[in-house]
Protein backbone atom coordinates (compact mmCIF):
# COMPACT_ATOMS: atom_id res chain seq x y z
CA UNK A 1 0.00 0.00 0.00
CA UNK A 2 1.71 3.13 -1.13
CA UNK A 3 1.23 6.42 1.08
CA UNK A 4 -1.62 8.13 -0.65
CA UNK A 5 -3.82 4.69 -0.18
CA UNK A 6 -2.71 4.55 3.11
CA UNK A 7 -4.32 8.03 3.56
CA UNK A 8 -7.37 7.27 2.03
CA UNK A 9 -8.17 4.26 3.97
CA UNK A 10 -7.43 5.67 7.13
CA UNK A 11 -9.75 8.19 6.29
CA UNK A 12 -12.54 5.72 5.06
CA UNK A 13 -11.97 3.68 8.24
CA UNK A 14 -12.47 6.61 10.61
CA UNK A 15 -15.82 7.63 9.03
CA UNK A 16 -17.23 4.63 8.97
CA UNK A 17 -16.12 4.49 12.57
CA UNK A 18 -18.15 7.59 13.21
CA UNK A 19 -21.29 7.08 10.90
CA UNK A 20 -21.41 4.14 12.21
CA UNK A 21 -20.86 5.51 16.47
CA UNK A 22 -23.30 8.77 15.61
CA UNK A 23 -24.74 8.46 12.45
CA UNK A 24 -23.90 9.86 8.93
CA UNK A 25 -25.79 13.57 9.79
CA UNK A 26 -24.05 14.20 13.48
CA UNK A 27 -20.68 13.39 12.38
CA UNK A 28 -18.28 16.54 10.45
CA UNK A 29 -15.08 16.33 8.76
CA UNK A 30 -13.51 17.78 12.00
CA UNK A 31 -14.44 14.34 13.71
CA UNK A 32 -12.89 12.50 11.01
CA UNK A 33 -10.17 14.20 10.74
CA UNK A 34 -9.21 13.98 14.25
CA UNK A 35 -10.26 10.11 14.68
CA UNK A 36 -7.60 8.97 11.89
CA UNK A 37 -5.03 12.01 12.43
CA UNK A 38 -5.44 13.85 9.34
CA UNK A 39 -6.20 17.73 8.31
CA UNK A 40 -9.36 18.05 7.21
CA UNK A 41 -8.18 19.87 4.71
CA UNK A 42 -6.62 16.15 3.56
CA UNK A 43 -9.88 14.90 3.62
CA UNK A 44 -11.96 17.40 1.28
CA UNK A 45 -8.39 16.76 -1.06
CA UNK A 46 -9.09 13.20 -1.58
CA UNK A 47 -13.22 13.45 -1.12
CA UNK A 48 -14.53 17.00 -2.01
CA UNK A 49 -16.83 16.77 1.00
CA UNK A 50 -18.92 14.57 3.15
CA UNK A 51 -20.96 13.36 0.63
CA UNK A 52 -18.05 12.58 -1.33
CA UNK A 53 -16.38 9.92 1.36
CA UNK A 54 -20.41 8.96 1.81
CA UNK A 55 -20.64 8.00 -1.85
CA UNK A 56 -16.72 6.36 -1.80
CA UNK A 57 -17.67 4.29 1.34
CA UNK A 58 -20.51 2.89 -0.33
CA UNK A 59 -19.75 2.49 -4.32
CA UNK A 60 -16.33 0.55 -2.71
CA UNK A 61 -18.60 -1.53 -0.18
CA UNK A 62 -20.78 -2.61 -2.64
CA UNK A 63 -18.29 -3.21 -5.51
CA UNK A 64 -16.80 -5.96 -3.36
CA UNK A 65 -20.32 -7.17 -2.41
CA UNK A 66 -21.67 -7.68 -5.91
CA UNK A 67 -18.39 -9.29 -7.24
CA UNK A 68 -18.99 -12.24 -4.44
CA UNK A 69 -22.88 -12.75 -5.51
CA UNK A 70 -21.13 -12.74 -9.33
CA UNK A 71 -18.36 -15.41 -8.69
CA UNK A 72 -21.12 -17.69 -6.88
CA UNK A 73 -23.77 -17.37 -9.38
CA UNK A 74 -21.48 -17.70 -12.46
CA UNK A 75 -20.96 -21.27 -11.34
CA UNK A 76 -24.35 -22.29 -10.87
CA UNK A 77 -24.66 -24.65 -13.38
CA UNK A 78 -22.12 -26.80 -11.95
CA UNK A 79 -23.27 -26.57 -8.74
CA UNK A 80 -26.90 -26.91 -8.96
CA UNK A 81 -29.46 -23.95 -7.23
CA UNK A 82 -29.21 -25.50 -3.30
CA UNK A 83 -25.86 -25.45 -3.03
CA UNK A 84 -24.88 -21.91 -4.85
CA UNK A 85 -27.28 -20.84 -2.38
CA UNK A 86 -25.75 -22.33 0.50
CA UNK A 87 -22.13 -21.56 -0.87
CA UNK A 88 -24.00 -17.46 -1.20
CA UNK A 89 -25.38 -17.58 2.69
CA UNK A 90 -21.96 -18.73 3.68
CA UNK A 91 -20.07 -15.93 1.79
CA UNK A 92 -22.02 -12.96 2.65
CA UNK A 93 -22.04 -13.76 6.15
CA UNK A 94 -18.29 -13.82 6.13
CA UNK A 95 -18.31 -10.48 3.76
CA UNK A 96 -20.20 -9.07 6.43
CA UNK A 97 -18.44 -9.79 9.48
CA UNK A 98 -14.88 -8.75 7.55
CA UNK A 99 -16.83 -5.47 6.60
CA UNK A 100 -18.65 -4.91 9.88
CA UNK A 101 -18.93 -1.31 10.40
CA UNK A 102 -19.70 -0.64 6.84
CA UNK A 103 -22.50 -3.71 6.82
CA UNK A 104 -23.76 -2.01 9.84
CA UNK A 105 -24.27 1.22 9.30
CA UNK A 106 -25.69 0.65 5.55
CA UNK A 107 -28.07 -1.29 7.07
CA UNK A 108 -29.35 1.28 9.70
CA UNK A 109 -29.68 3.57 6.94
CA UNK A 110 -31.72 1.43 5.08
CA UNK A 111 -34.00 0.82 7.89
CA UNK A 112 -33.65 4.75 8.84
CA UNK A 113 -35.41 5.45 5.64
CA UNK A 114 -33.21 8.24 4.93
CA UNK A 115 -32.54 10.06 1.77
CA UNK A 116 -29.19 9.21 1.62
CA UNK A 117 -27.60 7.73 -1.34
CA UNK A 118 -31.04 6.28 -2.15
CA UNK A 119 -29.92 5.90 -6.08
CA UNK A 120 -26.90 4.10 -4.78
CA UNK A 121 -28.38 1.56 -2.55
CA UNK A 122 -31.49 0.99 -4.71
CA UNK A 123 -28.65 0.12 -7.72
CA UNK A 124 -27.05 -2.02 -5.41
CA UNK A 125 -30.46 -4.05 -4.12
CA UNK A 126 -31.32 -3.71 -7.38
CA UNK A 127 -28.31 -6.06 -8.74
CA UNK A 128 -28.09 -8.30 -5.62
CA UNK A 129 -31.89 -9.52 -6.33
CA UNK A 130 -31.16 -10.19 -9.73
CA UNK A 131 -28.19 -12.70 -8.75
CA UNK A 132 -30.82 -14.10 -6.22
CA UNK A 133 -33.54 -14.34 -8.52
CA UNK A 134 -31.62 -16.30 -11.44
CA UNK A 135 -30.78 -18.87 -8.06
CA UNK A 136 -34.37 -19.31 -7.10
CA UNK A 137 -35.59 -19.37 -10.68
CA UNK A 138 -33.32 -21.99 -11.17
CA UNK A 139 -34.40 -24.12 -8.37
CA UNK A 140 -38.08 -23.62 -9.14
CA UNK A 141 -37.70 -24.79 -12.68
CA UNK A 142 -35.75 -27.65 -11.41
CA UNK A 143 -38.10 -28.30 -8.50
CA UNK A 144 -35.06 -28.51 -5.99
CA UNK A 145 -36.97 -25.06 -4.50
CA UNK A 146 -40.42 -25.67 -3.02
CA UNK A 147 -43.60 -23.39 -4.85
CA UNK A 148 -43.04 -20.57 -2.65
CA UNK A 149 -43.11 -16.70 -3.25
CA UNK A 150 -39.73 -15.50 -4.30
CA UNK A 151 -40.25 -12.38 -2.66
CA UNK A 152 -41.54 -13.48 0.70
CA UNK A 153 -38.89 -16.13 0.74
CA UNK A 154 -36.41 -13.46 0.01
CA UNK A 155 -37.51 -11.26 2.55
CA UNK A 156 -36.98 -13.67 5.17
CA UNK A 157 -33.50 -14.35 3.90
CA UNK A 158 -32.84 -10.79 3.76
CA UNK A 159 -33.71 -11.11 7.76
CA UNK A 160 -31.23 -13.80 8.62
CA UNK A 161 -28.74 -12.28 6.38
CA UNK A 162 -28.79 -8.93 8.34
CA UNK A 163 -29.58 -10.22 11.83
CA UNK A 164 -26.33 -10.83 12.86
CA UNK A 165 -25.37 -7.35 12.06
CA UNK A 166 -28.59 -5.36 12.84
CA UNK A 167 -28.92 -7.26 16.12
CA UNK A 168 -25.30 -7.15 17.22
CA UNK A 169 -25.68 -5.33 20.36
CA UNK A 170 -28.75 -7.23 20.95
CA UNK A 171 -26.82 -10.43 20.68
CA UNK A 172 -23.93 -9.36 22.77
CA UNK A 173 -25.76 -7.55 25.47
CA UNK A 174 -28.71 -10.05 26.12
CA UNK A 175 -27.92 -13.40 24.34
CA UNK A 176 -24.26 -12.84 25.29
CA UNK A 177 -23.27 -14.27 21.83
CA UNK A 178 -20.48 -12.54 19.53
CA UNK A 179 -22.10 -12.87 16.40
CA UNK A 180 -18.18 -11.06 15.07
CA UNK A 181 -16.44 -14.08 16.25
CA UNK A 182 -15.90 -17.00 13.86
CA UNK A 183 -17.27 -19.67 16.35
CA UNK A 184 -20.83 -18.02 16.00
CA UNK A 185 -20.23 -16.86 12.11
CA UNK A 186 -20.27 -20.82 11.17
CA UNK A 187 -22.81 -21.69 13.75
CA UNK A 188 -25.06 -19.27 12.32
CA UNK A 189 -24.33 -19.93 8.99
CA UNK A 190 -24.92 -23.51 9.83
CA UNK A 191 -28.19 -22.95 11.10
CA UNK A 192 -28.74 -20.46 7.91
CA UNK A 193 -28.40 -23.30 6.03
CA UNK A 194 -30.74 -24.99 8.18
CA UNK A 195 -33.54 -22.47 7.57
CA UNK A 196 -33.12 -22.86 3.61
CA UNK A 197 -33.52 -27.10 4.61
CA UNK A 198 -36.37 -26.02 6.06
CA UNK A 199 -38.22 -23.86 4.43
CA UNK A 200 -37.00 -23.58 0.77
CA UNK A 201 -34.99 -26.85 -0.55
CA UNK A 202 -37.38 -30.15 -1.98
CA UNK A 203 -35.09 -32.25 -0.10
CA UNK A 204 -35.77 -35.76 -2.52
CA UNK A 205 -32.48 -36.77 -3.01
CA UNK A 206 -34.08 -39.10 -5.85
CA UNK A 207 -35.72 -36.61 -7.89
CA UNK A 208 -32.19 -34.58 -7.86
CA UNK A 209 -30.53 -37.62 -9.02
CA UNK A 210 -32.81 -38.27 -11.29
CA UNK A 211 -31.95 -34.59 -13.22
CA UNK A 212 -28.35 -34.75 -12.80
CA UNK B 1 -59.51 11.66 23.78
CA UNK B 2 -59.50 15.21 25.55
CA UNK B 3 -57.40 18.28 24.02
CA UNK B 4 -54.01 17.60 25.91
CA UNK B 5 -53.82 14.04 24.90
CA UNK B 6 -54.71 15.04 21.70
CA UNK B 7 -51.41 17.56 21.35
CA UNK B 8 -49.32 15.00 23.07
CA UNK B 9 -50.17 12.59 20.62
CA UNK B 10 -50.03 15.19 16.92
CA UNK B 11 -46.55 15.40 18.77
CA UNK B 12 -45.80 12.44 19.12
CA UNK B 13 -46.75 11.41 15.89
CA UNK B 14 -44.87 14.56 13.84
CA UNK B 15 -41.30 13.93 16.18
CA UNK B 16 -41.54 9.86 15.28
CA UNK B 17 -42.13 10.49 11.17
CA UNK B 18 -39.32 12.92 11.67
CA UNK B 19 -37.24 10.97 13.53
CA UNK B 20 -37.97 7.96 10.94
CA UNK B 21 -36.93 10.45 8.22
CA UNK B 22 -34.16 12.20 8.99
CA UNK B 23 -32.99 10.78 12.11
CA UNK B 24 -33.07 11.91 15.64
CA UNK B 25 -29.68 14.34 16.03
CA UNK B 26 -30.98 15.95 12.60
CA UNK B 27 -34.60 16.83 14.03
CA UNK B 28 -35.05 19.50 16.19
CA UNK B 29 -37.85 20.83 18.34
CA UNK B 30 -38.83 23.43 15.76
CA UNK B 31 -39.21 20.96 12.64
CA UNK B 32 -41.61 18.92 14.48
CA UNK B 33 -43.79 21.93 15.95
CA UNK B 34 -43.88 23.07 12.19
CA UNK B 35 -45.08 19.39 11.23
CA UNK B 36 -47.22 19.17 14.45
CA UNK B 37 -48.50 22.88 13.67
CA UNK B 38 -47.81 23.49 17.20
CA UNK B 39 -46.04 26.08 19.32
CA UNK B 40 -41.77 24.99 20.23
CA UNK B 41 -42.53 25.90 23.61
CA UNK B 42 -46.15 24.19 24.01
CA UNK B 43 -43.58 20.92 23.38
CA UNK B 44 -40.96 21.83 26.19
CA UNK B 45 -44.12 22.57 28.45
CA UNK B 46 -45.02 18.69 27.94
CA UNK B 47 -41.68 16.66 27.65
CA UNK B 48 -38.90 19.12 28.61
CA UNK B 49 -36.56 18.88 25.32
CA UNK B 50 -36.18 16.39 22.67
CA UNK B 51 -34.38 13.83 24.85
CA UNK B 52 -37.64 14.19 26.89
CA UNK B 53 -39.82 13.31 23.75
CA UNK B 54 -37.21 10.49 23.27
CA UNK B 55 -37.94 8.64 26.12
CA UNK B 56 -41.64 9.23 26.13
CA UNK B 57 -41.69 7.70 22.40
CA UNK B 58 -39.79 4.65 23.66
CA UNK B 59 -40.92 3.91 26.94
CA UNK B 60 -44.93 3.99 25.58
CA UNK B 61 -44.16 1.66 22.68
CA UNK B 62 -42.00 -0.47 24.88
CA UNK B 63 -44.56 -0.55 27.71
CA UNK B 64 -47.57 -2.05 24.40
CA UNK B 65 -44.60 -4.31 23.10
CA UNK B 66 -44.13 -6.26 26.58
CA UNK B 67 -47.88 -6.27 27.07
CA UNK B 68 -48.11 -8.14 23.94
CA UNK B 69 -45.89 -10.62 25.01
CA UNK B 70 -47.05 -10.56 28.53
CA UNK B 71 -50.89 -11.58 27.25
CA UNK B 72 -49.13 -14.46 25.10
CA UNK B 73 -47.08 -15.82 27.65
CA UNK B 74 -49.57 -15.88 30.39
CA UNK B 75 -51.01 -18.53 28.66
CA UNK B 76 -48.20 -20.70 28.13
CA UNK B 77 -49.68 -23.81 30.11
CA UNK B 78 -52.76 -23.69 28.40
CA UNK B 79 -51.82 -23.58 24.85
CA UNK B 80 -48.29 -25.23 24.81
CA UNK B 81 -45.04 -23.61 23.36
CA UNK B 82 -45.54 -24.15 19.91
CA UNK B 83 -49.30 -22.64 19.94
CA UNK B 84 -47.76 -20.15 22.31
CA UNK B 85 -44.77 -19.22 19.82
CA UNK B 86 -47.08 -19.10 16.82
CA UNK B 87 -48.97 -16.55 18.32
CA UNK B 88 -46.10 -13.89 19.48
CA UNK B 89 -44.94 -14.36 16.07
CA UNK B 90 -48.52 -12.88 14.76
CA UNK B 91 -49.40 -10.62 17.17
CA UNK B 92 -46.03 -9.00 17.34
CA UNK B 93 -46.03 -8.79 13.40
CA UNK B 94 -49.41 -6.82 13.64
CA UNK B 95 -47.84 -4.89 16.66
CA UNK B 96 -44.81 -3.56 14.73
CA UNK B 97 -47.33 -3.20 11.39
CA UNK B 98 -49.28 -0.66 13.10
CA UNK B 99 -46.69 0.92 14.85
CA UNK B 100 -44.70 1.11 11.99
CA UNK B 101 -42.88 4.73 12.08
CA UNK B 102 -42.03 3.92 15.80
CA UNK B 103 -40.67 0.51 14.93
CA UNK B 104 -38.60 1.64 12.29
CA UNK B 105 -36.67 4.47 14.39
CA UNK B 106 -36.01 1.84 16.69
CA UNK B 107 -34.62 -0.67 14.76
CA UNK B 108 -32.71 1.75 13.18
CA UNK B 109 -31.17 3.28 16.36
CA UNK B 110 -30.17 -0.16 17.44
CA UNK B 111 -28.63 -1.33 13.88
CA UNK B 112 -26.79 2.19 14.20
CA UNK B 113 -25.79 1.26 17.80
CA UNK B 114 -26.06 4.57 18.91
CA UNK B 115 -26.10 5.35 22.65
CA UNK B 116 -29.21 6.27 22.48
CA UNK B 117 -31.29 5.59 25.22
CA UNK B 118 -29.07 2.40 25.59
CA UNK B 119 -30.59 1.51 28.85
CA UNK B 120 -33.97 1.76 28.01
CA UNK B 121 -33.42 -0.38 24.89
CA UNK B 122 -31.44 -2.75 26.68
CA UNK B 123 -33.71 -3.07 29.65
CA UNK B 124 -37.00 -3.71 27.32
CA UNK B 125 -34.62 -6.41 25.49
CA UNK B 126 -33.62 -8.21 28.66
CA UNK B 127 -37.80 -8.34 29.06
CA UNK B 128 -38.38 -9.35 26.06
CA UNK B 129 -35.54 -11.71 25.94
CA UNK B 130 -36.89 -13.08 29.64
CA UNK B 131 -40.54 -13.97 28.03
CA UNK B 132 -38.81 -16.02 25.06
CA UNK B 133 -36.51 -18.35 27.10
CA UNK B 134 -39.93 -19.03 29.11
CA UNK B 135 -41.69 -20.18 25.70
CA UNK B 136 -38.18 -22.18 24.58
CA UNK B 137 -37.67 -23.76 27.92
CA UNK B 138 -40.79 -25.48 28.37
CA UNK B 139 -40.43 -26.28 24.49
CA UNK B 140 -37.17 -27.97 25.24
CA UNK B 141 -38.28 -29.63 28.43
CA UNK B 142 -41.61 -31.03 26.21
CA UNK B 143 -39.46 -32.21 23.69
CA UNK B 144 -41.90 -29.80 21.06
CA UNK B 145 -38.76 -28.16 20.20
CA UNK B 146 -35.37 -29.22 18.32
CA UNK B 147 -32.45 -29.30 20.27
CA UNK B 148 -30.72 -25.95 19.32
CA UNK B 149 -29.10 -23.38 20.22
CA UNK B 150 -31.31 -20.64 21.78
CA UNK B 151 -29.75 -17.55 21.43
CA UNK B 152 -28.59 -18.34 17.76
CA UNK B 153 -32.63 -19.40 17.00
CA UNK B 154 -33.50 -16.31 19.23
CA UNK B 155 -30.84 -13.85 16.75
CA UNK B 156 -32.49 -15.67 13.42
CA UNK B 157 -36.34 -15.07 14.56
CA UNK B 158 -35.52 -11.78 15.72
CA UNK B 159 -33.87 -11.79 11.82
CA UNK B 160 -37.56 -12.79 11.09
CA UNK B 161 -39.55 -10.63 13.07
CA UNK B 162 -37.68 -7.06 11.75
CA UNK B 163 -37.45 -7.74 7.72
CA UNK B 164 -40.78 -6.28 7.48
CA UNK B 165 -39.79 -2.70 8.94
CA UNK B 166 -35.93 -2.85 8.29
CA UNK B 167 -36.19 -3.99 4.68
CA UNK B 168 -39.41 -1.83 3.79
CA UNK B 169 -38.33 0.62 1.38
CA UNK B 170 -36.22 -2.68 -0.07
CA UNK B 171 -39.46 -4.56 -0.08
CA UNK B 172 -41.30 -1.71 -1.81
CA UNK B 173 -38.35 -0.56 -4.39
CA UNK B 174 -36.96 -3.97 -5.34
CA UNK B 175 -39.07 -7.12 -4.86
CA UNK B 176 -42.62 -4.58 -5.55
CA UNK B 177 -44.46 -5.88 -1.89
CA UNK B 178 -45.58 -3.69 0.64
CA UNK B 179 -45.24 -5.40 3.64
CA UNK B 180 -47.72 -2.82 5.69
CA UNK B 181 -50.28 -4.75 3.51
CA UNK B 182 -52.47 -6.80 5.33
CA UNK B 183 -52.09 -9.36 2.36
CA UNK B 184 -48.57 -9.54 2.45
CA UNK B 185 -48.47 -9.12 6.53
CA UNK B 186 -50.32 -12.54 6.54
CA UNK B 187 -48.50 -13.70 4.61
CA UNK B 188 -45.37 -12.86 5.80
CA UNK B 189 -46.89 -14.51 9.03
CA UNK B 190 -47.53 -17.85 7.21
CA UNK B 191 -43.78 -18.14 6.10
CA UNK B 192 -42.19 -17.18 9.65
CA UNK B 193 -44.36 -19.85 10.95
CA UNK B 194 -43.09 -21.76 8.51
CA UNK B 195 -39.79 -21.15 9.73
CA UNK B 196 -40.68 -22.42 12.71
CA UNK B 197 -41.66 -25.58 11.42
CA UNK B 198 -39.13 -25.85 9.40
CA UNK B 199 -35.94 -24.98 12.07
CA UNK B 200 -37.53 -25.26 15.41
CA UNK B 201 -40.57 -27.17 16.36
CA UNK B 202 -40.42 -31.33 16.73
CA UNK B 203 -43.38 -32.30 14.21
CA UNK B 204 -44.35 -35.40 16.30
CA UNK B 205 -47.95 -35.61 16.62
CA UNK B 206 -47.52 -38.63 18.54
CA UNK B 207 -44.99 -37.63 21.06
CA UNK B 208 -46.60 -33.98 21.61
CA UNK B 209 -50.44 -36.61 22.58
CA UNK B 210 -48.54 -38.40 25.13
CA UNK B 211 -47.92 -35.84 26.74
CA UNK B 212 -51.06 -34.16 26.84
Amino acid sequence: MNRQTKTKQAILDAALYLFHLKGFHATSLRDIGQKAQINPANIAYYFKNKNGLLEFCLTSYFEDYIDVLDRNVQVLDDKGPQECLMDLVRDILHFQAKNFLASSFIYGETALDSNLNREILSTYYMKENYYFQVVYEKGFKEKLFRHVSFPISMLQLKGQLSAPIIHARYSREVLHIFPQESYYIEKYIEDTIHFLHGTLFNNEPVRKLALS
